[in-house]
């Protein structure tokens, strides 16, 4: 038997099932069309926002990373609770425009942008996150070229990373970011330039789930935003301090302690250098911020005995659910929160793995774990299915289509 | 420095650029429309076919595992040219029978066929290999509401396995087939019931590249295949001997003695158990059979320094090329075989990192490889890009969209 991850808090239970937002697992079923679907609760993503604020110094700006779910009425939803949008993608930038977000307050990160994106996000008007030198110049040569003025921030790659996070992004040699002892010599050629300078990005990490780790690189980030000001003699406008705070996928995980992080922010906010004292800051959220507020639902269409081992298997997979199966940045496969939906208040009564319907070893959900016993036609929830799922799945894989997306 | 994975051969060079078919990889580009795409040979896969049946008896089948690349025109092309088309879904029964595959030459694998599922390929008329007891139940009754008669062969998991497969599909618990002391028992409901039984599937692993591996494992797949014939006093009419048959990703792989290994088949079909004289034998291959012929090209939008290692960016990436970024289903990472497409014929001179335009440090074609100085704009080739590539990638992911997709 192996553990299950932790089932996020605020769902509910009604006539045995799982509810979200009141409603039952088979009556959310009904409304997708079928299964597999992911289901987003809108209620959810608001108490998420709102209790960010509630945490964090008013003068933070929360920004969403809409890579971690680009759905668009999840993405409408969250650009009216949050101050902006990052993209890393033009076509992101369309989706972030149409759900409505103000360019002024969309950037653009990503170390591979194309001539036709880099163009794209100058005529908008949003913030580019210079990923190196030569992004740099291509940028300004289009603005003189378009007779148009180009924001650009300076992603920095920083000397140090986040300790604990589950993907590194900085620290060492990286594709992301400018190197921090050459980014005073960019600033001085984009003042140099007819670009307008926006700031920092400085993004050392993400999916910590250790406040004190995340405090601290907050404020090594400050510092070295100070340091890189100073050193240009020009105060930053806006400072984006990444991100960091992942959310609890596997047994043992706990949640970020975010009061934590927001009372260390505002003791920092209150005595700030002098050169970030007019600077906006913005701390870029993509998981953290929708992760939880996601289940996929899954029907079991055989229950089979294989050499005494039980197996549930379910249409769908790791064509939606990449992660759950351990198959996308993961070194050692751990159990997601995964339970029979449709049997939410039953005690777990037997050892199963619940897999996917593609014809792969590869594709789990679950393995070894502990559930009630389930029957062809009961449901199955993969929890935190709300980032990094849908769109980081080989949907065409196998020919079985996508899965239907809710916002309930 | 770390090595890349062997070129295949069969691809030229003109003007300094790699040629597929004689065509150079700028003008390819151009056909595609633009980069990323992925190109695919057709002369490179009617070569491998009839390669393949050069070497293997004449009385064996080949048929095409469409899951590896279903692109339309490359399933109309491998469909001229094999004698079955093994599907997984039926979104590909749908594509099979679009590409003019006769559905009595078409099979079904896949552990969570749904109700529709099976009905869609009862009433097509082909061919379903079951995965378990319950299916098999399911199917007959599908059959019975229909009036039509399912033509039901049996999923062997048998107790062995292919030594030294990337995949195991076989010896112990697993949710693929029924396992085989259950067989007889299966067969016998088949026999008693209205459905037509077709015969066994017995795949024991894949992605295996030592022919005497390949060879015990075909040896064991027939004993076992005329074992559960004489329990069940019946021929079987057709046998899928499964795959099995690797191509080289990584350094030091060599392709698969396919002579030895067509040698040893002739001889076992010389003698074989008289219960078999009569069956028709078929192997399924879908990485064997297109994973060499095609090439994804993507150009470089960026080179990039940071603390003294060299990044090439690229506007392609993990969304397409999920498994030559080491994402899907390796522990390792491992360089596949990478090339400057627009220098080809320029010696390796500076070590680089072949990064995609993802803001994700897991999007990484090439990890330090020994490659010609190539500039902003060159055209990088991963080959192996044939099987497993634009439908087994996250597409969505980012909003990057699909890469371009070209048959020659």
């Amino acid at each position: 038997m192996k553990p299950l991850g932790p089932i996020p808090s605020g769902f509910g239970s009604m006539d045995g099932q799982l509810t979200i937002q009141g409603i039952t697992a088979s009556d959310l079923v009904a409304r997708a069309g079928d299964t597999p679907c992911f289901v987003y609760s809108s209620r959810m993503l608001t108490e998420r926002v709102a209790a960010l604020r509630a945490a964090m110094p008013v003068r933070l700006a929360i920004h969403y990373a809409m890579k971690a779910n680009p759905f668009a009425p999840v993405l409408a939803h969250m650009a009216a609770l949050v101050n902006g949008i990052d993209i890393a993608s033009a076509g992101e930038l369309a989706l972030a425009m149409t759900a409505g977000m103000d360019p002024a307050h969309i950037s653009f990160a990503g170390p591979g942008k194309r001539e036709r994106e880099l163009e794209a996000a100058i005529r908008a008007g949003v913030t580019i996150n210079l990923e190196s030198e030569g992004e740099c110049e291509r940028a300004i040569a289009i603005g003189a070229r378009l007779g148009m003025q180009p924001r650009l921030a300076v992603r920095v790659n920083p000397d140090f990373d986040l300790r604990g996070s589950g993907m590194r992004m900085g620290g060492g040699a990286k594709p992301f970011g400018i190197d921090q002892a050459r980014v005073p010599d960019v600033v001085r050629r984009i003042l140099a330039s007819d670009a307008h300078w926006r700031g920092f990005h400085i993004f050392a990490g993400s999916q910590a789930l250790d406040a004190d780790a995340i405090i601290e690189t907050q404020g090594k980030t400050l510092a070295l935003a100070a340091e890189l000001a100073e050193a240009v003699e020009q105060a930053p406008e806006h400072l984006n301090l990444g991100g960091g705070m992942g959310i609890p996928y596997f047994p043992g995980d706990v949640p970020v302690e975010i009061a934590k992080v927001g009372a260390a922010l505002g003791e920092r906010f209150a005595s700030l250098p002098a050169i970030l004292a007019d600077t906006h800051f913005a701390m870029e959220l993509g998981r953290w911020l929708v992760g939880e507020a996601g289940v996929y639902l899954t029907r079991i269409v055989d229950r089979k005995l294989s050499h005494g081992e039980l197996y549930l298997v379910t249409d769908g997979g790791l064509h939606h659910q990449l992660a759950a199966s351990g198959n996308f940045g993961t070194v050692i496969r751990r159990n997601y929160p995964v339970a029979i939906a449709s049997r939410f208040d039953s005690a777990p009564a037997e050892v199963a793995s619940v897999v996917g319907c593609l014809c792969t070893p590869l594709d789990r959900l679950a393995d070894k774990a502990h559930l009630p016993v389930a029957e062809v036609g009961d449901l199955v929830a993969v929890f935190c299915a709300g980032a990094y799922g849908a769109t980081a799945s080989p949907a065409d894989f196998l020919g079985h289509g996508k899965a239907a997306e809710l916002l309930v």
